[in-house]
C-alpha cells in the first residue's frame, strides 16, 4: 500500500510509473466494489466537522446503490451526517502482507472501496425500516428474522443516515512482491502471508438459558468465515 | 457500534444515556490507545481535499507521539498531506459480533483509536530514515534487519508524512450484549462471536530459490497471531 492516490480520467496524467500502478489497481467494475463493501464488516466514515476531518468506524449496509448507517439519534455524528454533508466512506479488506527482498517494495495485498456522496437523514418510515433490517443482516446474515424486531419507539430513537453514492471506486493489490531485477539474486526470503478475519470463539450470554438453541445464522457465519480453503479469495 | 460520537470535556453535556455510554467506552489512558495503534495493521487517514472529505487506508507506524505515513513522492496524497493540513487518523480493531435478543441492541466489540493532528512532510533525512525503518517493522516486526535496506535514491523517491498528534482518543466496547430487562425471558440466542485476524497461509515468491530459508520474522508473526488462546485479548 505504497501509493494511495486514485487518479481519475479528468486529472492530469500522473508520471508513467504511477500510471502502471493505477492500471493494475484501479478496478472499474463497480459490481466488484459493491461486493467488497458487502463483505466488509465495517466502514470508516469521513466527514468535515467544523473545518476539520473526522473518521469514525460504523456498521454499514447497502440497498442498491444507497449505503445506510445508523446511530442513536441524540449523538453528534447522526445529527451532523443528517445535514446533507459530503461523506467519504471507505471499507478495506486486508488480504496479505507482501514481503519483498528490499524494504522499498514491501506492501500489503488488499481490496479497498471508497464511496463518495451526500448524506441525508432518512425520514420515510418504510425506508428507515428496510435500512435497519439491512444493517442487522449485514452484521450477521439472517439475524433479523431470529430476533425481537425493533419497536416503533426504538425505530424513532434510531437515526438512519443514507449515503446516496455518486462515485464509487475500488483499488486492490494482489499477487507476489515485485522486486527490482537485480534484487532477485539476493538470498532474502520473499513472499506473501495471507491474512483473514476468522470467527474464533462463541460466548453465549451468561444470562442465556441453556435450553435456547444456537441459531442457524451463527453456524452459517462460522462455516462461511472459517472454510479451510478459500478458493474464491473471499477472505478479509 | 451503535453510537459513535466522542464527547470531550469542553462540549455541552450529552443526554444521560449518552453519558453512561461515554463513561463506559471513552478510555482516557493514552498508553492503551497507542498500544491499539501499534497493533492495528493499517489506519484510515482522513483529510479534506478541495472541500470534500477523503478517507484512505495507509500503513502507519509511530515513534513516541508522532505517527508516520509514507507513499511515493509523486502521488497526490503525499503532496496534499505534506502541506500541513489537519488529519484525522483512525485505526479500528474489530473484536467480536454482539448478538442481542433484540435487533436494537446488536453491536460490535471493538477498540478504536482516533488521532488528530497536523501533517507535515518530513524533510530531515535522519527522521525520514527512522520513520521508514519503523514503517517496515510495523508491517512485520524485525523485517528491516532481514532485507536489502533502502538506497538513498529510494529514500528520496519516498515521501514520508509525520502526524504530530495533539489529541488521541480511544473507544471500546467489550463484553456480552445488554438487552432490555423484559427481553431476557425470550427464547432467543444471545452472545458474542469473537473474531480475529489470523495468518492463513504463506506463499513463497514463485521466483524464490528453494535454498533461501524462511526468516525469523515470519514465524514469530504467525506464532503471535495464531496463538490458540488469547488470554490477553490481543486480537484484531
Amino acid at each position: 500500500m505504497n501509493e494511495t492516490a486514485t487518479p481519475t480520467a479528468s486529472e492530469p496524467r500522473p508520471p508513467s510509473h504511477a500510471r502502471i500502478r493505477a492500471r493494475k489497481r484501479a478496478v472499474s467494475e463497480s459490481a466488484e466494489a459493491w461486493a467488497v463493501l458487502d463483505r466488509a464488516a465495517l466502514s470508516h466514515v469521513g466527514f468535515i466537522d467544523a473545518g476539520r476531518p473526522m473518521v469514525i468506524p460504523m456498521i454499514h449496509a447497502r440497498i442498491g446503490e444507497t449505503i445506510y448507517l445508523h446511530g442513536a439519534r441524540a449523538t453528534r455524528i447522526v445529527k451532523q451526517l443528517g445535514g446533507g454533508v459530503p461523506v467519504c466512506l471507505t471499507a478495506t479488506l486486508l488480504d496479505g502482507l507482501v514481503l519483498a527482498r528490499s524494504a522499498f517494495h514491501h506492501s500489503m495485498n488488499y481490496r479497498c472501496v471508497m464511496a463518495h456522496g451526500a448524506a441525508r437523514q432518512v425520514a420515510d418510515p418504510a425506508e428507515k425500516h428496510q435500512a435497519l433490517v439491512a444493517l442487522t443482516d449485514h452484521l450477521l446474515p439472517g439475524r433479523w428474522d431470529e430476533v425481537r424486531p425493533m419497536s416503533a419507539k426504538e425505530e424513532r430513537a434510531t437515526g438512519v443516515i443514507a449515503l446516496d453514492v455518486d462515485h464509487i471506486t475500488m483499488k486492490r493489490r494482489d499477487g507476489p512482491p515485485v522486486d527490482d531485477a537485480e534484487d532477485y539474486a539476493l538470498p532474502i526470503w520473499a513472499g506473501v502471508i495471507d491474512v483473514a478475519r476468522r470467527a474464533m470463539a462463541v460466548h453465549p450470554d451468561p444470562a442465556l438459558a441453556t435450553s435456547v438453541p444456537r441459531p442457524a445464522s451463527l453456524d452459517a457465519f462460522i462455516n462461511a468465515r472459517n472454510a479451510p480453503t478459500r478458493p474464491d479469495g473471499e477472505n478479509d
